[in-house]
């Protein structure tokens, strides 16, 4: 592969320092390493070093780098017809929306497409609002849903702080055993609390205020917390209860990353809305969007929708849509992620634990798994964040790409990963624990 | 070209109905044509008929549909690497980056990439904010800055009405003359006026909670306002007075669509923050961002900007970005953008002007331009939206797609576009408005 670049060395990270404003980050101390290119769960760097991607990214790669077959579908789409007003009809939007709701619940009849995670989450809201005539929107402390206006201030982790300038936004707890904050001994208390407690604030609130409950199916850079059996159909009956519309964010958790097709499919629950991005696509070209059931669907057939966007159904990502699904659904994607995480990520990550008292819980499924990383296992302090930021940096000179946050390890990659790969990355984190060991238990 | 698609007559308009969820519309009426290919300022849609483009879609289309050297920038990209996070260095975003800059004012030193333009002018929202610490935003009635949650309430149009989440706006009037909002007879006593109440409303709101004056330096969908000689330098002016920061949304004005490189260029003004999207690939694949002066990207030297998005930076749009500068600066497109609008476009649309009384006034520069319609010249009222809505179906039947807002018609074509293609579009407009007389004013 041959790339119309200025491909002299450094030229990357020299642009990069000098013109690069980056995400999440203060700007002065950046010296980013360069990707040049990918393929399957593997990138390689300006230098030809290899690297094991199990970040996927920012956790969005569930096909992997460079799958042919998505390439070539941007590629054809591009000759054709790069953009369109959303206005239009086209071949590759409706053919797109067709797939995704092949995959979605029944009752799901319309897609509205959208950049990415955070404007797909800004107009479900906006629906649930005009919808129910309410205001307020219920969602959790442990969440990321997004980056702009509305979504950052439902947004429940640090990131929200800085960033309230929206009204109307209300944060609860939601089950996390392992760090209750319900004071519960099992899972099936955790999961009791929980719903317990959601209820309280919407009762608290002023139920006939609040426009919608929006959680994660299962909370992913919040830790990769998989909700108790019941507590998502829980939080629906509340939801109904009270006439309150419920939106599942299905952005990092959504197409493959937790071996099915949405996260939902494993809980018994519907939904009124799902959220989307990153997966759908692998984030090829940018894309998300909201799955409307029939119900929330039938409010704007009179009414006018008050919400859009300039690319809203793009050819190009629809077309990266189809050809992602469907080589998905061929290829057994899917199906691998699963397997992956029940026969040999999850085995292999439990015998990590066992050796590493760094370790203080595993937990995932598919191929969406993190490590609780504790300096003492019976207090569950935390190993400081720093200290997590130099084992990334330990384990990607070792050669592997990893997601961290907080006190944690997250281990994603691609819902294509193999044996080989998941044994080879065993491999890194059980060195790299081990020095980080030496270094904070001595 | 063929298309990977599946195209049985009528499949496109179909899955439309059936599955798609519109922008900014009622969904039970709709029933959109299909656009399937296009080549510079023409679309084809599935019955092969041919159409001229003069709306640029929603005016994105700077470079015209497919062309090759974009097209192909983006094929070879998608071979190379599709997408990567934003933490990495990656070549096409340096160079993406470094072309930009090359086209801003001295003393802009970096980028912060998005998706488009609403999440462009969430973040520069966040930048001033922090950079001041100060809440408010002043924005303009006659504006629109996108559809996420600050974004959204920034905009003055009435499509904040329904969306109004966000806390700390401030809407002003801005200078238009033709429909003064300050008693003024001349563009001068207009220009005065309208920097009188900006800073009225400064001082009132108090100067000292106010973080930022947005703006649209040429007003796009709220009609094509170009300010008066004089309004904008005046605004920087209260800006610096009052320490606010000045931030011009070029999303649509930008890239050529006025006739030079930014619009700014035309107007003896420097801001602090320019958002761009649409004109700066061309819409090819999503993209937007904030151009930073080198004052407002030192606040995140060494503090953490709160603020970021998995796509940002996405290798995909920035070779697009890089090929559609290249091209448009070798092939002379801006030129061609401002000889069009002084030699073909402007006298072609006063000519039209002169012989229909329907247009009570014709504004603009470059290929940016709107034809206000009255239906009658002494109380300038307006023609209703929905027969300009049928003006725009009667000119769809003409062959010509046209962007309508309210009561105008915005002639935008790409800045491609030819003195034969102005021709045969003044030819078109010239018979709509002829039939519409005969209709509204017998």
């Amino acid at each position: 592969m041959t790339a119309p670049q200025d491909v002299r060395a450094g030229r990357a990270r020299e642009l990069d320092r000098a013109h690069i404003f980056h995400s999440w980050s203060a700007q002065a101390g950046l010296d980013p390493m360069t990707v040049v290119t990918g393929r399957g769960c593997e990138v390689v760097d300006e230098d030809g070093r290899t690297y094991l991607d199990f970040s996927s990214q920012l956790v969005n790669l569930n096909i992997g780098h460079g799958h042919p077959r998505v390439v070539a579908a941007i590629q054809e789409q591009a000759g054709l017809l790069a953009t369109v007003a959303p206005g239009y009809a086209n071949l590759a939007r409706g053919e797109a929306a067709e797939r995704i709701l092949s995959h979605a619940p029944d009752g799901f009849t319309k897609v509205f497409f959208t950049n990415g995670g955070a404007d797909a989450n800004e107009n479900a809201i906006r629906m649930a609002r005009l919808h129910t005539g309410r205001d307020k929107v219920i969602s959790f402390y442990r969440s990321y849903h997004g980056n702009t206006g509305a979504a950052i201030v439902a947004t429940g982790d640090w990131r929200r702080v800085p960033n309230e300038y929206a009204r109307g936004h209300v944060h609860v707890f939601g089950p996390f055993l392992y760090r209750s904050e319900f004071w519960a001994s099992t899972e099936a208390e955790e999961c009791e609390r929980a719903l317990h407690h959601l209820e309280r604030v919407v009762q608290a609130e002023g139920p006939s205020s609040v426009a919608a409950i929006l959680l994660e199916t299962v909370v992913g850079t919040g830790g990769v917390l998989v909700p108790p059996p019941g507590y998502l159909p829980g939080v629906r009956e509340i939801a109904d209860r009270y006439g309150i519309v419920l939106i599942l964010d299905e952005v990092m958790a959504g197409f493959g990353r937790t071996g099915s097709w949405f996260a939902l499919d494993q809980h018994d629950v519907v939904p009124h809305l799902i959220t989307f991005a990153k997966g759908v696509n692998s984030g090829y070209v940018p894309a998300g969007g909201v799955i409307l059931s029939a119900e929330i669907s039938a409010t704007f057939d009179d009414r006018v929708f008050p919400g859009g966007l300039t690319y809203s159904g793009h050819p190009l990502a629809m077309a990266s849509i189809v050809a992602a699904l469907d080589a998905m659904a061929e290829e057994g994607v899917v199906e691998n992620a699963a397997r992956i995480g029940e026969d040999v990520l999850g085995p292999g990550l439990r015998t990590l634990a066992a050796r590493h008292p760094l370790v203080g819980e595993v937990r995932g499924t598919g191929v969406f798994w993190a490590l609780d990383l504790v300096l003492d296992r019976s207090t569950r302090e935390p190993v400081p964040a720093a200290e997590v930021v130099a084992m990334r940096a330990a384990l990607a000179a070792r050669g592997l790409l990893a997601f961290v946050a907080d006190n944690r390890i997250h281990v994603v990659p691609p819902c294509v990963v193999t044996d080989q790969e998941v044994a080879r990355a065993l491999a890194i984190y059980d060195e790299v624990l081990t020095d980080a060991e030496e270094r904070l238990l001595g």
